[in-house]
């Protein structure tokens, strides 16, 4: 890897989007997330935009994303599917989604 | 990416190791992570291993992590450098390390 290419990972913006959905809402949820992430990825800014459940709790489904830069994330914010579909997310969940935004890695 | 490429992502864990740290210890837990990072980047399974600043809460310092397969997970669970820091950790936490592990990217 060139040293270019080690600065613009060490830059991206890495985000941890954490939804504990209700037991018998799972499924839902996940064909609720789809449209969001088949048009997420097509973002230009979107390097990695995945759901994934976790080992110990199939309840806690999350999103793993990395964004190249600050302003990627807020046009995907802004983006008609995000505006479209994350607000329908509330009568799924047990809580609010806990979100995570990195910016910095330190090592 | 060759399909096979894309079937070895797919199948890789992804561990978020969520540290809230006092506010008073964030440089002295960073300094004790150093270690940790340098001995674990080498070990064999390793894909990721860095760790992070929330943006908005500069105490949440987190590990993200991507490991070839269970079995790299578990042998750096058992190695030298893991069992000698991580039980330091305590003291410089407010409460204890939220650890999620993914295996299964479902989207």
């Amino acid at each position: 890897m060139s040293s270019i290419e080690k600065l613009v990972i060490l830059l991206t913006i890495r985000v941890v989007a954490q939804n504990n959905v209700k037991p018998d809402k799972i499924q839902e949820f996940i064909g609720l997330c789809k449209k969001l992430v088949e048009e997420t990825v097509k973002e230009k800014g979107c390097i990695e935009y995945g759901l994934y459940q976790e080992l110990n709790n199939p309840g806690i489904l999350t999103m793993l994303e990395e964004w190249r830069d600050e302003s990627s994330v807020n046009e995907h914010l802004n983006s008609n599917h995000f505006r479209e579909l994350v607000p329908l997310f509330s009568e799924y969940l047990e809580k609010e989604t806990e979100i995570r935004i990195y910016k910095k890695k330190l090592l």
